[in-house]
């Protein structure tokens, strides 16, 4: 019998990724990365118009250039008959939403919203709706809308219904031109099915839908704003399906496109980070993974529906069938380390890593490495990109304290990494507090693979062990798997996705164990930390507030 | 009637310097800078021996030899007779200490000791007596040591008795083989005359000397530590004497080194910064002097002794004779930004500036001068050399708050700009809080004299107008202006520092001037700036002492 495969399509924050995997073994046969065009507009649209600060835009006609780049090159490389491609999974970042009209045209797709920013896709980093945040969390905590137990409290400015509020506030004729918001990774199942089926799980982590509950009421969106009374209805959907479902087939014309069969499955999309879930074999509880990369989000299940403040949400059957899947996350891990090296490794180091042939991560990854913990007399609260979990609170601010005239640009980029583990360590000390055991840490993505320094500081750090994906693109492997579940197994895919993960997915031998010693300076060095997150997150001085206020004032 | 000249020697952290003018007018004739060859030594010694934390060396061969670089060059460019140089005067960083032998041949000369890191000159910023420092300050309260008062309440680490006592601490050896510790100013003139007649601005300002209470008693001596109660006797000297005198003249050795005449009156060693009072022409109260280098010195006049807390100093005739002259300062001025270019800007902006031949400062300068007030939403502690005023701790660090994935490296370089003016601003405030009133600004020094964007901010910031010196060796030439009244009216020269200051000084015609908008802005974020100086510096979280505590251990 011939070899069957799936196609994981992969849509992250600067480009789009294929890997067709062999459906028996999990083999991974041949991959595709294209970054998108036009990347993140955060300063201007491509026609020049100035964009305020905070907002991140991507442009979708980059997905469809991407899509029609990459699946016909997995396909060309591995040499195959396109018919045995069985399936085809998406994932995507989230929440990524864009307006479209009727036939799934995006509105900046046309001429006269060209030049209008709200027509654009706003990317999950979009932070300009942090007002629209406030205010739904003020109503919907005076309402007493249970819904925000689920999300720990607060909905985060980087959500669905913040952004289509802010969409009504400063451009209401895009509100109005729009037939539907949708997530970019709904979009694009739409584009090649023509289907409009929409994902349980971006609905349920990120558009405040829940199985049982569904949507929030008219109540409470007409107190929100009137305008938003009939919101769902106008312009959302609920035709909302769960992950490991078939969301339809490819179209005539987008196989044609893609280089493959009409009529070859395409699964229900799913978060980027979700996916990555059964793809390192995760299908039980205490066991926590992080997906690394611009950001780190990170997932664990339970079989039981609690309440966690400041976490991101939880979601039935939004990991796992059987499981509720509870997320967190950092708004700024891989970001954090590139903003650094952008904007703040001197000359000398640029040089050094030129002459040696690596580049400015490894070479600061290896004089970083030097340091014992503590040994700078740094620390940093890892909020360039506000803070995600527990505090969800996008007008945080970054901070450095401890420079010296003698502080060395490895010793910050260091501070940085203990930031994010220490970040990392207060979310998982969140967890337990609140009856959700992690015993064990599963790491994916680039940074978990690439950069040992920094995961032997999140081991000790968490003092916990942690495993590494055998995979480098899990979350593309995760949607190859759900294409699998999607074809099923009278095509040679598979019945569900526990069965998929027993046999597709693997871990790298090494395991990082925590090293007493540096638990313990850590665990000091935590306790100011928690003393920094406090008094800067919790209102005792909300200086980073202020001064970001200043900031819009003056732009 | 040929013309007279006089030489101001002025030595500071990384060069010294000789200027040499023609002393009926103060008009410029020849200048010779050489850097220390050893520099700032912070990490080795010559032989390799590994520094601890917050060492700071200098070798006291540097000064012999830059010595003898730069005054015969300023003689030969000035193509002038030696008999016309009628005096020399000398100023000196100050306290910066060395222990000799009684022959004036200091200890890191001799062979058993070129090792040890206690045989050579302590920097002022040697800031590694904290400890003696933190100690003497307890027990003196305790003992209700009515200097204290002199000096805001708290003794430096970087001033004398903390730098002596740390000797004794960690290398009794040295202690009991120095025959005197000397300031390296009142060293530098014993060695061109053969005299020891020691400054009263280094040692009221640095050594707790006072023109009518003398040293600090043997009973307090004792309570430091009972190997310091004759430390007076022993190891200092009583030969203090006011600056605007002679020293002595040029021994026939020095003479010949220096390419002058035996016999040439050398003036008694004035502190650095405290040489640019005169020569900026400022005679009387009510205008504040800063002069801006590495770090900023902070003198003003009043006709009474009043006590300033957390003010570095106040010494009768320290000066200008008649007034006590107050000192403030801050341990990090262009120190914070010469760190910043060195360690934190990015390889375009290096490719930038060579292109376009100019400097990294330039560079930044231009953009930062872009931005408003409060643009960049970030704000700092200016810590990065601890706080000398108004908090007198040498073990607070820098902080840096309001960070994003855009903050630009101008932003940073502005913040730590914008930081320093608000350190100048709270040291402003608690003179006037205290009686002290300041009108007018004054500026001396390489930074005042080219960066207008940083004037202006100071301007803004402290809402005052200010003045910038002509000179732009301001030091060397109040060091010159003091050699002048050295040689006496008979000699050519004048009779007493006014007098000097009336033919020797001018200003700039640029006057900065507040911007009302700005200042506004300003006093905004002034606010911010104290809340987070407060809290961090007034032990609502002492984490900036604990991490470097932490730091200290580890090394």
């Amino acid at each position: 019998m011939m070899s069957k495969y799936s196609i994981g399509l992969d849509f992250g924050s600067l480009s789009g990724r294929a890997l067709l995997v062999e459906v028996e073994t999990g083999k991974e046969i041949a991959t595709a990365v294209m970054e998108y065009p036009h990347g993140v507009m955060g300063e201007n649209l491509p026609d020049g118009t100035k964009l305020e600060v905070d907002w991140a835009l991507q442009h979708p006609q980059d997905y469809l250039d991407v899509l029609q780049e990459i699946v016909p090159s997995v396909v060309k490389q591995a040499s195959i008959d396109p018919k045995d491609v069985i399936g085809i999974g998406v994932d995507f970042t989230a929440c990524t939403i864009l307006p479209i009209d009727d036939d799934g045209t995006p509105l900046c797709f046309m001429k006269e919203y060209s030049s209008q920013p709200h027509a654009y896709v706003k990317l999950w980093k979009h932070h300009a709706a942090q007002d629209e945040a406030n205010q739904l969390n003020e109503i919907a905590e005076l309402r007493g809308e249970k819904f925000l137990k689920r999300y720990g409290g607060k909905i985060s400015s980087e959500w669905l219904i913040p952004k289509v509020w802010q969409i009504i506030n400063e451009a209401p004729d895009i509100y109005n031109r729009a037939d539907l918001f949708i997530e970019a990774g709904d979009w694009l199942v739409l584009q090649m099915t023509g289907e409009e089926k929409r994902s349980s799980c971006s609905a349920g982590y990120k558009g405040l839908w829940h199985k049982q509950e569904a949507y929030p009421s008219k109540e409470f969106f007409k107190a929100l704003d009137p305008r938003l009374e009939n919101l769902v209805e106008e312009k959302l959907s609920t035709n909302i399906y769960p992950i490991g479902g078939r969301a339809g087939e490819l179209t005539d014309s987008a196989a044609k496109r893609l280089g493959l069969n009409p009529g070859t499955p395409v699964a229900v999309a799913i978060i980027d980070a979700h996916a990555a879930v059964p793809a390192v074999g995760i299908t039980e509880e205490g066991k926590m993974l992080m997906v690394m990369g611009t950001s780190t989000c990170h997932m664990v299940l339970d079989k039981e529906e609690k309440w966690v403040p400041g976490v991101g949400g939880v979601v039935e059957d939004g990991m796992i069938p059987g499981y509720y899947g509870y997320e967190a996350g950092q708004a700024c891990v891989g970001d954090h380390f590139e903003w650094f090296v952008d904007n703040c490794v001197p000359f000398e180091y640029h040089q050094e890593a030129k002459e040696r042939g690596i580049n400015l991560h490894v070479l600061l990854t290896e004089k970083a490495d030097q340091l014992f913990p503590g040994e700078s007399g740094l620390i940093a609260l890892d909020w360039w990109n506000g803070n995600r979990s527990i505090l969800v609170d996008g007008d945080l601010t970054g901070l450095l304290i401890g420079c010296t005239l003698r502080t060395k640009p490895e010793e910050i980029y260091r501070a940085l990494i203990e930031a994010t583990a220490f970040g990392t360590r207060m979310i998982i000390d969140t967890f337990e507090e609140n009856d959700i055991s992690i015993q064990e840490l599963y790491a994916a993505g680039g940074i978990a693979e690439k950069n040992q320094m920094l995961m032997q500081i999140y081991a000790d750090v968490t003092n916990r062990e942690i495993r590494i994906s055998a995979s480098s693109q899990t979350s593309a492997l995760g949607s190859a798997m759900l294409g699998a579940v999607a074809a099923g197994a009278s095509a040679g895919g598979y019945e569900n996705i526990q069965d998929a993960a027993m046999k597709m997915t693997s871990l790298k031998d090494l395991i990082y164990k925590p090293i007493p010693q540096n638990t313990e300076s850590y665990n000091l060095l935590y306790q100011e930390y928690k003393k920094l997150h406090d008094h800067f997150g919790l209102g005792e001085n909300n200086v980073m507030k202020r001064l970001k206020r200043c900031r819009r004032k003056t732009s």
